[in-house]
């Protein structure tokens, strides 16, 4: 038999289907019967259509193989074993210690997955920033193929996904989606009402096949319409069976999420453990990656001490970032429609070519720059940060991606003004903190905005990097480094009585608290925590062995920031104090500083705090 | 003139754009531009189509009017003052202290704003939850107007609500699109083509009507279209001009969110500051809002110490949840399409009628129970902890509306085991502790759960319990009280060395680690933190004092969770050393009990840091 045998074809879906029951059962629970639904349709893919060599994962010529619809995991690794990747032996440690193959796939130890997947609605996102780096950046004729859930089809940001795909032209895009009409805990909306779907995607500018999902012909047939489709992605909705070829299970409510039963007569019913071996054709390796040119000796921003023009850290992240283009052609650049805002416009001039306009839709932002570094590209992703909180989940997924991003959130805390609550970011430094293996920074001045945004190009993981809508005063001068970890003491002496910690708006504060303390004798160190995580644990512990007292002061809620940040680097301190300043009530009204006054993250708060803890009545 | 005359609606279009103008000049800063598009849309509705009583906010029979372009608040305040809500005077203090009038609209002190928008794309969301309101819980025939840019239709949060609007056949909502072209910093994908937005309107099975956002006549054919439709939501996709009328910025770029440069010629060109009082329709107000029956007696789950079987605390949210409802006929629930994992389906059963399907889309999820408190429900709202996080914008902005809902997030930590970090909530108690006035619980033992369940009913804001995928033993007698802000001390004696906080599961393992330890004489005092926010202060620092020493473990990330909370509370405190345990890599696949350990929050990890803390050598 060959691959274009429809007999094969059939033998190979019932393989993946007897494969995905038999490492589900080893594994004591995995999702068999999604799995069933689209064994016939990952069949047709592997043996006809993809273009794959899996013996190089890293070639940038592969097609990519996407499960949106991550808890498909027996099917994955089904495949992966009818392919060759790996042998029957390791599929039977499915979901067991010290396992690659997990409940649901992880890039962690297998090459052949390109992101993590199990939260619902992001495969395809990803998918969709994999396929601009396709067209756009790489310039390579790779396809994307991306298998979806019909409950997933509910996720607002498979719309994104829609929407931006098609709105790119990406051709080089195929979503697959496995209408086995049935969810978690019963039918989806839609059932098997495919013109749902296809209705949906055509409105979105999608062409739309829909497909008997069980029918090897038509599957071959509907595949290879959407490789000759042009101009336009092609979504392939097809009805399937969840649980297709087990009467005890196909097509039954309450069968989500379960091992089979009777596995032996399950096996039976579908004709026996096979070991079909598939050739998978290899991508024709003609052409290499496209590289962008560098400018050669780019000028990098610097703002000297004596500049009386203040600069935000915004405009610095953008100059910044505009630079850094020029230096390295793999950085790309994504906006969610605020570039004006955020200042990635300044990369946009520079670059036109690698900036992605992806509107306001920041789950397929932060969807679309995972994309990217599954292909090697090193993203910038910027919008407001209190707009950074829509894709929290695709943040969070993309640590377990253990993707390479880098973020920018502009507009953070109270010290924006008159915009209001609903644009101030007062948890995102929380937030950020506790994504898996983070990094996140919060700089006070362009100079270390500007050193800041280099550390991060070369950076693994998710760094965040906090900006500040108003302007700053330069006070590091241009060659003044900064690393990933560290912290400045701006001010000290040999007797100083408390420590001020702040970052960003608040060092201000802190300095000027620093001089009205001066005045009334009390010595106040200041040190600038521009590195949240990691910390500079051995500066704030000599701080506080030397001072034994330290207000931490945050344009951000008490909760999981900047001082939670100091409070975890001091825990096992004996003899020291602190006191957090930090955001409490809701902001309402006003002016920056009319606000920073109001939440009392100002000098005068400062100052009075630290003249507390430092024994010191307050001036008469 | 009367409201019916065309010219008098002209007139008040240029009086709510003249208005606009005045208010963001006033201001200094503001959305005018947003504004004027929009001003002869809601001229005709506050006109002829509204029906509201501007005296009586809370009558449950007005109108509800949302605008989900938030950043259109001149022309929202314009309205107020145009239907006599507020003089021209208080107009005239937008944006600055003190003032209600805020940049973007919040319900703190404006009777007549159901939530706070600024964050695009939860107006809709938010507005499907007061029509599935008035649909199913009030049973009133109220119609819900939201107001949208074209801008925000990229979201996938409007998306969700085009599907969930149309699955619920909800027509008494609708859509208003002011498709005036241009988003923040140029033009929107689809700029002036309407048959974009209605194709995917249409296909989401709406009505749509496409009109000419500035013929007042058109505009009125079409609301009156949207009363009359029926089985389906109305969308009225409306072409318009940004900053229509006055020439220096109509149909421009870059003048979003700018204040016009000349304000006087602008009013000129408007046809000067006009005073027209509009005389809004008041509703019909037969019949009052429905109220659920309770059964009674209804039977309060109980678990007794003597129990052999161990119980989740994810089926004690569903089995209390149930008998609340049964108590009150004001509780409602919704749950994310995993209803038999979160066990919200204990309440399904229980109060059907009361019961919403929201399928895998957490920010309509989150969306409608905000809409559905503002109309004095109170929603009880449900996912996997690790999928809320996909509505982490929601929720946040659920805080500036000073919102009232209880969420649930079940499946939290690496003790979920096998089905790996995709599902594993890691980062949510730092996630929620960070929102303005949030309360966040971990209970341990279903008679806890239960109890403050009962709780959370009756508490402001936004309140979060997390729950556990694995079953626990009883502990707690089933009359035991648990107060929001208070915690137990499990195990305690005269001589304590060493204090260990846990919570949830790791409570279980702290008092394992309590058991051996003992075995090496050293005592543990054992406090159960299950309010991690509000914190109890007083017996944290209590044990603090008594035994100087504290070992805080949680199956959450380091940052910003239970650990973080202890710290804080003794921020201030001198002699304490505080060891932090939490999970510090990426789980990779194992069974809970492997994971537990492996992440070194097990028994054993606990009692080693508690013995170094103690100054104990390990036993031999």
């Amino acid at each position: 038999m060959t691959n274009n045998d429809p007999d094969f074809l059939r033998e190979l879906g019932q393989q993946l289907r007897v494969d995905s029951i038999r490492s589900s059962d080893a594994g004591g629970s995995g999702h068999a019967t999604s799995s069933m639904s689209a064994a016939d349709l990952l069949a047709v893919l592997i043996a006809k259509h993809l273009r794959y060599d899996f013996d190089s994962p890293d070639d940038p010529h592969n097609d990519h193989l996407i499960f949106s619809k991550g808890h498909a995991s027996p099917l994955i690794y089904s495949v992966f074993k009818a392919v060759g990747a790996i042998d029957d032996d390791e599929l039977l440690t499915y979901r067991q210690q010290g396992s690659r193959l997990e409940g649901h796939p992880t890039p962690a130890d297998l090459p052949w997955v390109d992101v993590a997947t199990g939260s619902l609605g992001q495969g395809l996102p990803i998918g969709v920033g994999v396929a601009l780096a396709g067209k756009r950046l790489d310039q390579l004729p790779f396809r994307v193929w991306v298998v979806c859930g019909d409950s997933e089809m509910a996720e607002g940001s498979m719309s994104e996904a829609f929407e931006h795909a098609a709105f790119a032209g990406l051709d080089n895009l195929t979503a697959i989606i496995d209408v086995n009409r049935l969810g978690q805990r019963g039918e989806t909306m839609h059932g098997w009402d495919l013109a749902s779907f296809s209705d949906r995607a055509r409105a979105f500018g999608w062409h739309a096949i829909e497909v008997d999902g069980h029918d090897v012909e038509a599957i071959d047939a509907a595949f290879a319409e959407a490789t000759e489709t042009t101009g336009k992605p092609t979504v392939i909705v097809a009805q399937t069976k969840k649980g297709k070829g087990v009467k005890a299970v196909e097509d039954q409510d309450d069968k989500h999420g379960k091992p089979i039963e009777d596995v032996e007569e399950a096996l039976e019913e579908l004709g026996g453990v096979r070991d079909l071996t598939v050739e998978v054709s290899k991508p024709d390796t003609d052409g290499e990656p496209h590289r962008f040119e560098t400018s050669g000796e780019p000028e990098w921003p610097r703002w000297e001490l004596t500049d009386e023009e203040e600069v935000a850290t915004r405009k610095a992240y953008g100059m910044a970032l505009a630079a850094l283009g020029g230096e390295r052609s793999d950085v790309v650049a994504l906006d969610g429609e605020v570039s004006n805002s955020t200042h990635a416009e300044e990369f946009t001039k520079a670059h036109p070519d690698r900036f992605f306009e992806m509107y306001i839709a920041e789950c397929q932002l932060i969807g679309a720059a995972v994309g990217m570094q599954v292909r090697g590209w090193t993203p910038f992703a910027s919008s407001f940060a209190a707009f950074l909180s829509r894709a929290y989940d695709f943040v969070r997924m993309a640590a377990v991606s253990q993707a390479k991003i880098a973020l920018c959130g502009s507009h953070a805390g109270v010290s924006i003004g008159e915009d209001g609550p609903s644009q101030m970011a007062l948890e995102d430094l929380a937030a950020f903190r506790a994504i898996t293996s983070s990094t996140v920074l919060y700089p006070c001045d362009p100079n270390q905005t500007a050193a800041l945004v280099r550390e991060m190009a070369d950076h693994d993981g998710i760094s965040f990097l906090r900006t500040s809508r108003g302007k700053s005063p330069v006070i590091y001068e241009a060659d003044e480094e900064f690393e990933i970890g560290g912290s400045k003491v701006v001010r000290s002496s040999d007797d100083d009585q408390v420590t001020l910690v702040g970052a960003g708006v608040t060092l201000f504060e802190a300095l000027k608290a620093a001089d009205a303390l001066a005045e009334d004798g009390v010595n106040a160190r200041v040190i600038d925590l521009y590195s949240i995580k990691p910390v500079d644990e051995e500066t704030l512990r000599e701080a506080a062995s030397e001072t034994g007292a330290i207000v931490t002061v945050e344009d951000h809620r008490p909760e999981g920031g900047l001082g939670d940040a100091v409070l975890g680097a001091l825990a096992d301190v004996e003899n020291v104090r602190v006191r957090k300043l930090a955001v409490e009530s809701l902001p309402g009204a006003g002016s920056p500083e009319q606000l920073l006054h109001e939440s009392g993250i100002d000098a005068e708060a400062i100052a009075g705090a630290a003249r507390e803890l430092a024994g010191q009545p307050a001036p008469a």
